[in-house]
């Protein structure tokens, strides 16, 4: 046994997995228009790669999630080999635990003992599957089992015949036989047709009483393209397709068992086993949350409700110990945040236009966050990397203020450059104190009061303080901010022209407020203020009050 | 603004994203023959994701990083819109920390201003590769920039002349431009071809001095076979393909970053952009590790060095504050990992039948752990899943134990309880602990030493102890064991048969110990036992005292 190799990295000592020949593929042009069937394996594939393998409590609370979700069809384990599985299954039938429109479904290999042991386990089960499997591939034909090709077919055959001598000795469960090639995507595509053809012939399904034939990439070997010509090829050559369910169960080596699986579909496959979060061996199974959800955005109905995405996650990190990477797909803590400015802006915008009577098109969304429960508070964010859009998301989502582009393309830098100085994240109440601190200005003049009189003509008294007392300025003009502009230009002597002025309300009904935003030209400065006020007037006055202020100060 | 949107899970509200009608498609029957240009957008895409963007400090270890694995270009950040990513711009440049063979990329979008910002931090610059992009999807069109076809192309258009000024403008650097149709996969394929179009009239690259066109998935909408016809209707239609560097830029929204940039070299792309281990905007980007060890996998060389593995996750966890997941592909913890009884069992027989000059072919292990530095302690782990393989594994690498099958099958049952009452996995000292308790048994009666005769035929004398004394027994047989069998029958009267005996040296030279195993037949019972002794007649002799007290206990 090589229990020292030497450490080398050289890649000429691997060769490619076996491919098929097939110039007139069609599953390339073709669209998946429905779900598939799920299959879920979380309590076998899943459970059976854990450091730590899920007790009694764990598997249970793990079966509920999966009912709740709406998984038909479920492996509970492989209970010939594990006392816990074979517990666990009797519980499941003793305790009827199983509703009626879902099938349990167990793993055996093709061994007389131990299938007749899977048959004990599964006494009084309504309906069960029956999923017996041996290896194909060339290297355990050769290296594993020391068994050539008629050799392994042998012991397929012997299986799928002790597998239907199991049903006719318990006649009262309906029964569904499932056969696996295992290592499928690593064995010549004619044998294991071949192989699928011997146990075919001992099930004889029709499509009254299907089969399951489940072709999994025991190991990921290739691009997916290849797994969905393998399975093309499989789905066109093999007899009796009709009484054939075609399963796929894809494993993530490559980092593409959810491709593989999707290509798959395309290619004629009915089934797909898989996993919460893609739990099983080594890099894990199929997603099947990322599958149904990948059909969700496309308009497909997933027929799974996986609307409580953290409820999944709570359960799985729980029962797995494993966590969720915060960039996994559809679920991860990152996946609906948005850093960079342009993303930022573009779903400000998106989000503005988008109405619930049509289809969703949000920039860098590619579903409502709230479908899954979660809110718009994570999706905008803003650090050093952002733009005028975060800023101005956040303060309008956390504090109801709408600023002018004018004033956000000033706030902005001043936020990035917080953002640096600090290396992480601005918090939405950092970037309000900003905010506050760079366009309300109440000194060194404020106001203390105003009479308006409105009669065709706007005139204006304004009472101004300061450190040294206060003085009445008098104005007029074609409304109330024209007439203090007026009114201040004539006290100070200084050229003041309003370039823009923008007012809103904050919050509605009698408790709101006005914000006020003003960008002024005083003697060729352009300059900008802000003010917020209960009352509209005050706050328009204000906010030309801290465009002078500022202007004083600069 | 949605704020408060009602939380409902319903799919009707989302319409699938265009697709290219592409009968005669050819990507589908080709294999990746060699490795693309690798782009790494870690320190632009990646950075630009994370809740704390990298420091000084960090950005820097992480450019020395990408520099010894390999990578020649590396897009560096927006340096017109962050003032960190600018300096650290003419870090790289002043401080001369830019290989020969490496070309530094940055971002920025279609606008003058910033464009002529971006020359300015690249002065000096060896050669640099000016990455200009604009947004041209219909939702990035109608609702972002309120723009239709021909102003959207319009801004692609000025910005490849901008670029192009720009780069008269610094004659000292060897330029190449890049332009990116952002949100490429949402956009009608007619129009981003249109699109880049006007770019290229702009640049008339020729295959002396081309340019790059980069399709961004900028949201991944489709299954990845959708981006690879997109790929190469764009790759067959554009003009002056010659003198383009067709690249892709994919996101993991619906898991398949990486299957659709594969899939996308099959279409005719030459160079990916991604990052290390996928980090990037939400879900993140096509990660280079996963598709640069898919190829070594393959046996197509990489053209990165990735052999320390453990170098790059301490690099990239300290600067992005993201962990990797256990099941990453090719690198996580668990990757290399077999609990399961069976797989354990196939990779044990592969690994002693696998030899240095035979392409490597070991079941469940895709490629050899050693070449990432990984040992072999991890591959194989002991849990109630776990079946005789795992035991015997461990035995073996662990302690030097060989056991004959029939003592696996013996052990591997009480490991698989004693884990069950564990709730967890079984250390290798617990497995031996185990075994030593089961199999080897000094008491009631042990071995005091042995006298043996060997002229021709084999005399024993043993002295054997109980709690009343000590005593001789005389036998005589072929060979030591033989003898001390005829010794022990004359003395209890009871019959005692070898039914198998193995015997092996544990470790080498002076300090080796011998490890023997017994099958006996005791008046028809069949019992097991071992022992390790320095010496390998003692070993045997106590084996076979071993096997008879535990039946004397039975």
């Amino acid at each position: 046994m090589t229990t020292n190799p030497t450490h080398r990295f050289d890649h000429r000592k691997y060769r490619p997995g076996p491919v098929v020949d097939l110039p007139n593929r069609q599953w390339p042009g073709r669209t998946i228009q429905q779900a598939p069937i799920w299959a879920s394996v979380d309590l076998r594939d899943g459970n059976q790669a854990l450091l730590e393998p899920m007790d009694v409590t764990q598997k249970r609370r793990f079966w509920d999630l999966l009912i709740r979700l709406g998984f038909k069809e479920i492996e509970v384990g492989f209970p010939a080999a594990s006392q816990p599985d074979f517990d666990f299954v009797r519980w499941l039938i003793e305790e009827d635990r199983i509703p009626a429109d879902v099938t349990v479904q167990v793993l055996v290999q093709a061994r007389e003992d131990l299938i007749r042991r899977t048959f004990e386990a599964l006494v009084g089960a309504r309906q069960a599957i029956v999923h017996v499997y041996n290896s194909t591939s060339p290297v355990q034909r050769d290296w594993v089992f020391g068994q050539d090709r008629e050799g392994i077919k042998t012991i397929a055959r012997q299986g799928a015949h002790w597998v239907q001598q199991g049903a006719r000795d318990y006649p009262e469960t309906r029964w569904t036989f499932q056969y696996s090639p295992e290592s499928f995507t690593a064995t010549e595509p004619d044998y294991a047709l071949e192989v699928c053809e011997a146990v075919l012939d001992v099930w004889q399904p029709t499509p009254e009483n299907p089969c399951i034939i489940n072709l999994p990439a025991t190991v990921e070997v290739a691009t997916p393209n290849v797994f969905a010509d393998q399975v093309e090829w499989f789905s066109t050559h093999v007899s009796r397709r009709a009484g054939v369910i075609l399963s796929v169960h894809t494993h993530n080596d490559r980092g593409g068992a959810v491709a593989a699986a999707e290509l798959a579909l395309l290619a004629g496959a009915d089934r797909v086993e898989g996993t919460l979060l893609g739990n099983g061996e080594r890099t894990g199974n199929a997603d099947l949350l990322t599958l149904a959800m990948n059909l969700y955005s496309q308009g497909i109905d997933p027929r799974l409700d996986l609307s409580d995405p953290d409820e999944i996650i709570r359960v799985c990190t729980d029962c797995t110990g494993l966590t969720v990477h915060p960039r996994h797909p559809w679920v991860g803590e990152l996946v609906y945040t948005a850093f960079s400015g342009s993303h930022q802006d573009a779903i400000r915008k998106c989000l503005s236009r988008q109405t619930d009577d049509q289809p969703w098109q949000v920039a860098y969304l590619p579903i409502d966050p709230a479908d899954l429960g979660r809110d718009y508070q994570a999706v905008i964010r803003v650090n050093s990397q952002s733009g005028k859009g975060g800023v101005a998301f956040v303060l309008e989502r956390d504090y109801g203020l709408v600023l002018p582009r004018w004033m956000q393309t000033e706030l902005a830098p001043l936020v990035q450059q917080a953002s640096e100085r600090r290396g992480g994240e601005m918090d939405p109440a950092s970037i309000h104190a900003l905010f506050r601190a760079r366009f309300i200005a109440d000194d060194p003049q404020w106001l203390l009061g105003y009479r308006l009189d409105r009669n065709g003509h706007d005139v204006i008294e304004a009472r101004i303080g300061d450190r040294s007392g206060e003085r009445i300025l008098r104005g007029e003009g074609d409304g109330a901010i024209a007439a203090f502009v007026a009114a201040w230009t004539a006290w100070s002597g200084k050229r003041l022209r309003i370039l823009d002025y923008q007012e809103h309300a904050i919050g509605e009904g009698t408790d709101a407020e006005a914000a006020a935003y003003v960008q002024l030209d005083v003697e060729g400065a352009r300059i900008t203020g802000a003010a917020i006020d209960r009352d509209t007037v005050a706050a328009s006055l204000r906010a030309v009050l801290s465009a002078v202020n500022r202007q004083g100060r600069a």
